[in-house]
């Protein structure tokens, strides 16, 4: 039985977490209902939590943040067929109008029109349901945890990333940064064939993660200078947010490297222009991901892609606060996930 | 001491291989003198053996035959500077001319001034010295075996077709024939993060080993019918040489499916239109390989691309008509190896 | 005022074509009311018409033919908001699903819920009013007559070829077959950048217009072979459907050659295996186009795609089925357009 | 009859020329001697002359300079055979290894043993003879002029700056800086098919030429702003070498815009991470290029890539640092060539 209000864990302002009870929401013709099971923590979460903006976005009304969830569908509107109740899904938090000239060539990532969890207007997944255009609930493996589930939203940053940078086999990677973007690229690097790949970091805590999840070498930035080692990359995953890193890592870039800048924000990137026309270095920045579920499904049920070691802390539904507070505060998280 | 003559192993005719000495070549500006450790016997020596010709070409004169070497440098040329003598190499057997328009492209392997190991008027590597532009002579780790560095050559006719045929992390890969390109493919098409890599073939013996090198599922066409299979490819690697079995899986692949025809020969390939227009499928054949070996090598040396259970039977070097003739004739033969 | 019935042209049968009266459309939410202004007869419309089949479609019922219209937005659905009442438009005929994997990759030509203008069970344009998603009708400028407009329909088909076999500047091209496809694939290459063009035909009147579109050479292969001719193209578009073209214009490609088999239907296509893996040709098919209106858009307003050349007939709405028969019996017919 | 001796154009300092005699150069095996007909002066040849240094490379030795010239074949090396004695040549300036990786992967214009005219040790063109590599001698049609010819240089630039935002049909470009690359990439950008070009400068009499080659708008930046237009990119080409129009540049870029910075030098990129990330905009730069020169005859021998309005100014073989001074002092001046 479908329940007509649910627990909402409501942000209403900084340090200031409610858990409301709201409507269930019905679904649309082409929505399905998905009771929620997990849900992950990210930077941005955190980050909304902490100072009320993400972003260009403003955070002006109570908005429900949380965008890395799994579920289980409980209800179909009229005009879904794809999926059976029951059936357990990783969501992909985006949805597109799918019309659009960048829809309609593939690249809905960059549709004007996005409605993305926990973005304004649109609430995010800290509650107990959730509507979902039925094409973006991707069904999972039962080989796959209700958590691991959750967690195809960061490998999907990665596989995006992965593919703009062209990894490939043999490619060497240097991976700047070792939060969780930073390790679930380290994943996908090398599910994409790498050969090398090289992850720094200040927190050894987090580069011996990277060591788990298959990364060749760490660097530890606090102790030794990256334009030391004699590694030779010609791919840079760029996942800090800071420019320092940034410069560097596009500083030790071969001929015909590329370099990609993850995830939102960061300080302005020095491009040394003499390196970049000299070696033609390609330079873009990802937003999000398209097309990426699929692929990130496969690699997860390959038991190749296997990001569980990322999740540190585990809360209940009634602690996303905490979660969030604990997040924040204590470098020792590397993901966070919120459970049913 | 480099002596002067060395032991080559001739064929005169078919059924007539003889262990004549000959002068140890002499190696030009820019080549190095090689020192052969391991030649692997491929499906074209043989074919050479038993019947005088390959493809086009024509065996008329005593062409010393084998194009699949690892070796080590004993000597340089006067502009040669790339390795220093001692250097383990695997031997890319086919050098370009490096300045027609295909080799500026970057398709060497399309020189129309390709010169190839075993392949007419070149000698091939079934003796004790050969020499070699320094530039296809590719250095190798010490992990390596000299057997697995003579396996580098079709561990990168397998690098080539994923690349042609575009395999990615995710992709659904149905490979036809599980001779030596079969398997090394089946290999390669993991490497690059292939989820599903179904192999067709009608010896049993074959199909257990790609399940060593990582088929998720294998067919035995004389048992079962491919058609019958609930397998979704997008990409076909046909390495059967049999147009039947071209057809069959030209016909298995899906909207956007990829095929690739590998290596030479085979019969003329029935062309379906109304699938191949409505479907958009693209096809494609490849010869050889170009800009595969540090590839092949950096994955060999990740130790996961290990080739070596392909070599089934191992000979000395006095023994290569025993090669020749058992690999002709014993279907329990996947790879033999010639060992130095 | 839109009326409540509209004049219809409806095939009975072969040879039966009747103006029937049927009700005009409403729009759907997302769709708009258009009023046709022009439409175009294509070869599978002929087909249907003489043969009552097209394809792997069998008309059962009297469905109404065409899908080359231009026409002007008389009326908008509930949520239509991308265009203004008056607005002149090119209908792209095909509408996808936009949600499945295809859709959602960029490939929307390939979806398997395309929903196309004549083919079953959609009606086509040859009739007063139709609906259409709004975001397929595109609109065109003042400089772009209501034929061109409706012309956009082969020059998109001719884009995608170009596309797909990747026509650049500096491309040598083989156009085989000088129809309406041939002839827009004509001056889709020069667009491209093509600078040596060679149309193949044995309709002398065909190849004339071929040169006002651009070709640099004609073949007219019923009077000379083409085997003869010394061009060395490195992209063949098969417009004729015939397999003894596609297999001479195959043979004629050099080394990393790219063939397009561009419509539906045509014989087997003999593919000679040798010639496809020493030159690593790139063989595929296409099933009409995906984002081409825009460009086609852009070029035709640039005056330097410019089709009118084409028509060569030109009727009334009442006069379908004239126009269909003449198309069918007078090999001077290029293209027929119906005006309203 | 060759000479032993020749004119030779020798810059010992700033502002001191002098035209020495120096040995005829004999062409090497691979070699062709080439009298030289006429020569483009660049903004690089500019920049040494009045600085004595131009980008990483200080100008120690009297080095000759000059990188755009054509000739006709006068000898050949003992293994040359691709041309004839009398042929009329481009010459492409920068011959590299062809023998490291990233020649054989068809980039040898990042090759790090490139050896290019008028860079050190290099000499360059100003003078009467030269040799060069002979597959880097390419033959242009009577058609062509030797100061066309000579042209071929900047006009290869923007064939690779167009193939590296990978400019179509129906592209939208905006190109900073009317100088001779930015109005050579003019041409190109419609060569390509781009149907809206969009050229920037402070100059009136170079944004008129711009107008002569294909732009369809043109703004003076000293008047107006660009971010006042309502032109909408998606690709930019970098070409005048400052940052601030870089920025804009980069900041009129709509969602998946491609950016590259041309030629050598220029101020720091200041790149602004929210528009790269949230519009995943490319960016790179280009040095020189590869593979242009036989895409670029083949335009300009159709008439459509005519370069000749950029030649405002002739001068004779005696005339170099007359020619170089005007070119550095006078705006008028775009194209200064030096005739044989």
């Amino acid at each position: 039985m479908i329940p007509e209000t649910m627990h909402t864990v409501v942000p209403y302002g900084v340090g200031d977490v409610r858990l409301d009870r709201r409507p269930v929401p019905v679904p649309g013709p082409d929505e399905v209902l998905i009771r929620v099971l997990a849900v992950g923590t990210s930077g941005s979460d955190v980050h909304s939590y902490e100072h009320g903006r993400i972003g260009d976005f403003v955070v002006e009304e109570p908005l429900v943040l949380g965008h890395e969830p799994s579920g289980v569908i409980v209800a179909r509107g009229a005009n879904a067929w794809r999926h059976e109740i029951g059936q357990r899904v990783a969501l992909e938090p985006g949805v597109p109008c799918s019309t659009c000239a960048r829809c309609a060539a593939g690249r809905y990532d960059l549709c004007p029109r996005m409605r993305f969890f926990g973005t304004p207007p649109i609430d995010g997944a800290f509650r107990e349901y959730v509507v979902l255009r039925e094409d973006f609930a991707h069904p999972v493996p039962d080989s796959l945890s209700d958590e691991a589930a959750s967690l195809l939203e960061p490998l999907s940053v990665g596989v995006w990333a992965c593919r703009k940078s062209r990894v490939a086999p043999g490619s060497r990677v240097l991976i700047t940064g070792a939060g969780p973007i930073g390790l679930a690229a380290t994943r996908t690097a090398r599910a994409f064939g790498a050969t090398e790949v090289v992850v720094t970091d200040v927190n050894a805590r987090h580069l011996r993660v990277a060591w788990e999840l298959g990364a060749t070498a760490t660097v530890d930035v606090s102790r030794e200078s990256l334009a030391d080692t004699d590694f030779d990359p010609d791919v840079l995953l760029e996942c800090s947010g800071a420019a320092v890193a940034a410069g560097q890592g596009i500083g030790k870039l071969g001929r015909a490297g590329r370099a990609v800048s993850i995830g939102m924000g960061g300080d302005e990137i020095p491009l040394p222009p003499a390196h970049v026309q000299g070696f033609e270095i390609e330079l873009t920045g990802t937003f999000r991901y398209a097309n990426t579920w699929p692929t990130a499904i496969a690699r997860a049920a390959n038991a190749e892609a296997d990001l569980e070691c990322l999740v540190t802390h585990r809360f209940g539904r009634s602690e996303v606060e905490l979660a969030l507070t604990i997040a924040a505060k204590d470098d020792s998280v590397i993901k966070a996930v919120v459970r049913a």
